[in-house]
């Protein structure tokens, strides 16, 4: 067992609140958040948090891990250009093997972010979810169907033997998008979700343009068309959400789908920004993605955190909107019930140990008028002390323990994009 | 001497690049850009750089340094309840004392980011200047003239007496905005102004709501006011710049003033977006700054930087707005110009060694398809290996030195909130 003890503990549930407790973890869940006892059991390691913070990590509900292979060479392009140009020829390029380093790189980032757990939309699945299993990170896997897909009938496999693999991968069914996928396929999508019982995911009202190109193909948004289909009888939810009409939100807020947002992306790519507020008010729960590096750059979840409430303010030209306590709730809590990881959503008995330890003894975490604020607003990956998922430490002060060497990975990173540019 | 060596080095002059050459410090002062020589002289350190890159120090071209006392104390409330419940009356309370030891906070926050100079706006400067001093940190200080001050001529004093006190501080004039000042005192400060031929800077179209009440009283825009008096008749500039007419972008390209902004502030406090893309395209001359933490919550140059580029994407609809390098050149040389640091906005000989190594070697800068990008829309405060101010390490693998033990001060600092909150 390890014991972390002598700091503070985010708690959500039955509301956020910053406890002194200590927190007890073994075979990868917790076992004990309260008072120390008269007399401790023997631990296998105690970790003194000599004040620090420990919280439930992060969870990525949206994101492409192995992207990272493109960070910093499709910058401030044209959508157009960025995509036709940058990404798919090059994606063209990404092998099994490369796609494997490149997803190790984006695990190793989001280690440093305090992330434990992604949503991942991709290709390659084997090596993708080889690459977490070695690393010991938590992925869950969200299919992809498209009209490039060559072999649908994948999907159904895929989504039996990732289910299947491994305590850290899951699998759900999901379209990459409207403007992307046939309605045959849609259909096909729909077919294994009801078959299944399982929720459905895409992106959704990234862009005007997809909105608008939606209308003129079908009369009807993309919520609204893939609705009529079927596609959320078991509930999922939507990718970015950005230009989402009133119709869209209501439906969302009955059907209580997931809208997951991306803030930076959708600044890079000068997509818009995220109505998150109208989605809370009426009811939609939300969750938080960094997308992939192409468009981001970073997997920086607390630059996606201070957005997710700060351009609210700007949108509305309302200082009061936004919330850091709503941020900090979808960040660790929304993103993993979006997910399908509802044993991951808290620090409480018989939870998964998927936790994170906040430096709070850097400048930006001090004073301590308030400890959720100081996160959200001043946070940053300095503060990043520790991550453990599933009771395993995979990065502390700095130095990742994940079975790779960092400097060997960069170096064939490097060498994989100097082939492939 | 102390030698960086064994890296790259990022050079603005004559035009952006990265080197491969080494750089020598010797008397706070650049004495060496180039390759090692056959027989190299004696080293008081040598610093092996293992391939990261030594980079100009960034200059956070506005702040109210103290202002951490009120980090996360006052967030997500509207711009009026913010200001008169929370910022002037808990201000009111800040002593000497108090504002010394939250400087000195400040100061630890900007050097695990990268800023080597602050040019800051706010009161106490005898407790500020030593704070400053006593930590080997470089600032610019501005006058802040406004009806509030009960001593006008002690502007001129201030004036006389920093700019005499230490290498490290230098002094400006300014007034704090044309809504809190009176005709007879902006004219005075002119007076100064013109006397000792000193460029001049305020707070300047920070809202629509201050334009809006100075078109009412005056009949022009702020800069036009200004300029109306000679403000600007030595040059300056305004820190914000949200809400420019093109009369005011043509008056800051024809006078050449500098427009410092400051993005993370203005979303959160949903003042909105400055047109940087339409100044930079006019000719104005563009630096960055943080503002204080009452209104950011962090000191964090990345996130400033990122935003600079950015939210002139989403804020057009175009993905190709914005960009990296014009970002980093803000940051690292406009910053130091707009603040009359000219010997400290380079690397290159003679230039003042204000310096950054920023640690290539962490996932979030890998692959290297671009460094420059990379930084601006990647790079986060775990990649702030070592901060040098004046020749001499403040900063160096997450530790300070500057006299102070980080642990003491933050106790010092909740202390002090304890008594007046």
């Amino acid at each position: 067992m390890i014991r972390f003890y002598n700091g503070r503990v985010l708690r959500f549930s039955p509301e956020m609140r910053v406890t002194e407790d200590e927190v007890w973890v073994g075979d990868g869940r917790i076992c004990h958040v309260g008072p120390a006892p008269e007399t401790p059991p023997a631990f296998e390691r105690q970790i003194d948090l000599r004040g620090d913070l420990l919280i439930p990590g992060f969870k990525n509900a949206h994101t492409h891990t192995a992207m990272t292979f493109l960070r910093s060479c499709a910058d401030d392009l044209p959508l157009d250009e960025w995509f036709y140009r940058q990404v798919l020829p090059h994606e063209a390029l990404l092998t099994p093997e490369r796609l494997y380093d490149f997803t190790k790189l984006g695990i190793l980032e989001y280690l440093s972010s305090g992330i434990t757990a992604s949503f991942d939309m991709y290709f390659h699945n084997d090596a993708y979810a080889q690459a977490n299993i070695e690393c010991g990170f938590r992925t869950v896997i969200c299919a992809s169907l498209n009209n490039f897909d060559r072999d649908v009938e994948n999907i159904e496999r895929e989504y039996l033997k990732f289910n299947a693999l491994d305590e850290l991968v899951s699998y759900r069914l999901g379209i990459h998008a409207e403007y992307t996928t046939c309605r045959e396929r849609m259909e096909y999508l729909v077919s294994l979700a009801h078959k299944y019982k399982e929720p459905c995911f895409a992106h959704l009202c990234e862009t005007k343009g997809e909105v608008e190109g939606c209308l003129e193909r079908w009369g009807m948004t993309p919520p609204q068309l893939l609705d009529s289909l079927g596609f959320f009888d078991y509930g999922g939810g939507g990718f970015h959400c950005v230009w989402m009409s009133d119709e869209d939100v209501a439906l969302f807020a009955r059907k209580k789908l997931w809208a997951v947002t991306n803030p930076c992306s959708n600044l890079k790519l000068a997509s818009g920004i995220a109505p998150l507020d109208r989605l809370r008010a009426a009811g939609v729960p939300l969750a938080i993605g960094t997308d992939g590096a192409a468009s981001n750059n970073a997997l920086d979840f607390f630059r996606e955190m201070y957005l997710a409430s700060v351009l609210q303010k700007v949108q509305s030209f309302d200082a009061a909107a936004g919330g850091a306590d709503a941020v900090l709730e979808m960040a660790c809590v929304g993103g993993a019930r979006a997910m399908g990881l509802t044993d991951c959503d808290d620090i409480a008995v018989g939870k998964r140990a998927d936790l994170v330890v906040i430096d709070l003894r850097r400048p930006n975490m001090q004073p301590l008028h308030n400890i959720a604020r100081n996160l959200v607003y001043a946070g940053s990956k300095e503060n990043v002390r520790l991550t453990m998922v599933g009771g395993r430490v995979l990065y502390e002060n700095g130095e990742f323990f994940v079975g790779a060497e960092p400097e060997a990975l960069y170096e064939k990173c490097n060498a994989h994009i100097r082939e492939m540019f």
